[in-house]
């Protein structure tokens, strides 16, 4: 009999009615399942309810091991209730904080890394005939305080205890079908996949979509964990994210990725020498800034232009943490480019297959579209461009590499 | 410098206001003394919304277990907000829920006991020179699981921590200004005491006056715990409640309480033979019904009445379960009479001084008011009489024993 792992995301337990239903579904499970542990999130809202709190019971912005002991709350108690569900349709059925389930982490507040799971408690459980339900998004340090991963971290405690559980399967049910070859509401012709790889899955997260967090697939695919990205609002099947795909040899493109929080930040008129590249990007890690796509030309006179794409909410801590750094380099000016996009084409089949970026900038080229910049990993291409054309640009690339018929 | 315990309830940290307003009196009592724990707990109303959660998702009533694993987040958001709100007035703070803080409880839920405390983790943390904000009301087992010590019993935690960190004083704050010789909604010439005995405040507690639970009090008096109950929305001194209290010999009677929440059951023509009263209140024992006072007769042809009162909500169930033990027994009736009051006059001087019964019968005899029911103890005497009167009462047993003039 399989033992699975579920998860349950904030809009699929978004109030009480919704909590009845998926404890259905649990029941389902675990009528044709030797054991079934599923994993919540905080219902909908309430993490910014209990966040809205923090920030007004104080000027200051929260401390992290406060934060942490005030999010986690939003999870324990839509646990407690989803045992509460399940005893109601007969269910035995029994429900763990993070610390309780055995998560332990280090003792990084607010973005905690899971060191490793003891799974003594819910094995017993298990053996026992009963559900477990495990708040996500939380665990305990070697102070015994509570711990957070991260907002969206819920798929984490559910691939985390999928891997110390040696589950047969997980399933990461959230408001979407699956994971489609684009955006339904941007590209209309978006198929659902099947099947993905986890590195493509990496790259489609990394590049704006945002059906799960990249963290959780490394995971993933670190424990070779199985997991399902489904709905938990019908019965579809969903996407299979596993390490080979079938068909891998014939599809080149998985899928094409918008990612519209970008900004820009061009710092030009840098002394060209060594070490400047370094002394740049050193600060701007040192602050914390996400850099992703970076691109350096050396212009004339020995100075250098450097380029490169943060989110846009980290844009003008960047240029903040660069005007010193400047100074002391002896030049340079930085400004933001606000409104572009970034669009990225994703597939495990591009190692072997020229011409992917050709097709693409062609397709691009024809409709008069300007890419700014360019970058590429082995199974990706992304590219920026004006923020008014990426819808355009990703409808034009889903129909170039005929993503819109079934493999 | 004096360490103090001091606990906050619902109404005390109601919203964001109310908890800002609690972190600067935690911040003025830190000023002033070496250390401050203070308790809190969950804000007014969250405990009932959690409750209605509860039942709206199944309709099973909530199993135990999985009700304390709610209603404790109820407690967890106050204290990290508190701890938030006292780092935004620049003090060093940290919160912990019950398992945090060391408070180890029996294996019963939603009404756990104490069995002890480990204050290792609250030393260390006051050793540091911070502030430490417990969640009330919850604790640990030995399995890991989160128990309740029932509503209300906040005050528990605050007590046993106070007791457990040897602290030199417990303020217990509420939304009254203290211990009062009658309810002033009732007794316009109620006067807050400065100072009652622990087997007054019990005597009280236990007559309907619900400034705290008998729980609380009962550890307070077993640990020596010297506790203030004083209100959170002004800086009056409250009510100091210790083992002895100053003019004690001459204080006869130390204050007045009225009980609506009553309901007398009256068996009646049971066989009058040895083991029939034991037979009676074994059974509401086991149905875990409240029985409060007690009165027996023996009437004519060899059969009794007994009288007693329970709390209202346990009338009906009182009833039935005793149906089938009159008939066991051989005969009698069993009927409720509703609308009644329980009148105590409490006071330790009594325990010396005759008359006060003389005192209080006269007085309400005066003002024809029927005694239905008469109980004592050391130091109290109850009697129960029709609520419609128990007001009237109340005022002319408060100015009888002169409870208005300062001692």
């Amino acid at each position: 009999m399989p033992r699975i792992v579920q998860k349950y995301g904030g809009t699929s337990v978004g109030d009480v009615e919704r909590i009845k239903k998926v404890a259905e579904r649990i029941k389902a499970t675990r009528e044709r399942s030797g054991s079934v542990v599923a994993v919540v999130s905080a219902r909908a809202g309430v993490t910014n309810e209990l966040l809205a709190r923090a920030r007004s019971v104080s000027e200051q912005p929260p401390r992290e091991r406060e934060l942490d002991q005030l999010l986690a709350v939003g999870e324990q108690e839509t646990c407690a209730l989803m045992a509460m569900a399940l005893h109601g349709l007969g269910l035995e059925a029994v429900s763990y904080t993070g610390a309780q389930a055995g998560i332990r982490t280090d003792n990084v507040h607010t973005r905690a890394k899971i060191r490793m799971i003891d799974p003594a408690a819910i094995e017993r459980d298990l053996a026992a005939g009963r559900v477990v339900i495990v708040a996500g998004f939380q665990g305990i340090n070697d102070h015994g305080h509570t711990t957070t991963f991260g907002r969206g971290a819920s798929d984490l405690s559910a691939i985390a205890l999928a891997a110390a559980l040696k589950a047969d399967k997980c399933e990461i049910y959230t408001d979407v079908d699956g994971v489609y070859t684009a955006d339904p509401r941007v590209v209309p012709d978006a198929r659902k996949l099947d099947e993905i790889a986890y590195d493509e899955m990496l790259e489609l997260a990394s590049s704006g979509s945002k059906v799960m967090m990249s963290r959780s697939v490394e995971l993933a695919k670190k424990y070779n964990v199985i997991f399902e990205v489904r709905s938990s609002f019908n019965y579809n099947p969903g996407t299979i994210v596993k390490e080979e795909v079938a068909y891998m040899e014939k599809v080149v493109v998985r899928g094409v990725a918008v990612d519209k929080d970008q900004a820009k930040v061009i710092v030009s008129n840098i002394p060209d020498k060594p070490g400047t590249a370094a002394s740049v990007f050193r600060a701007l890690a040192d602050a914390n800034v996400n850099v992703d796509m970076i691109v350096q030309n050396v212009g004339r006179g020995g100075v250098a232009n450097l380029t490169f794409t943060v989110p846009q909410g980290d844009s003008h801590r960047a240029v903040e943490t660069l005007q010193p750094v400047l100074a002391e380099l002896g030049g340079g000016e930085v400004s933001i480019q606000d409104h572009i996009a970034k669009l990225s084409v994703v597939g495990v089949g591009m190692r072997s297959h020229s011409g992917v970026a050709a097709t693409l900038f062609q397709t691009l080229a024809a409709a008069g579209i300007n890419i700014e910049m360019i970058s590429t990993s082995e199974i990706k291409i992304s590219i920026v461009l004006d923020q008014l054309r990426a819808d355009d640009a990703a409808r034009l690339a889903h129909a170039a590499f005929h993503l819109d018929a079934a493999v």
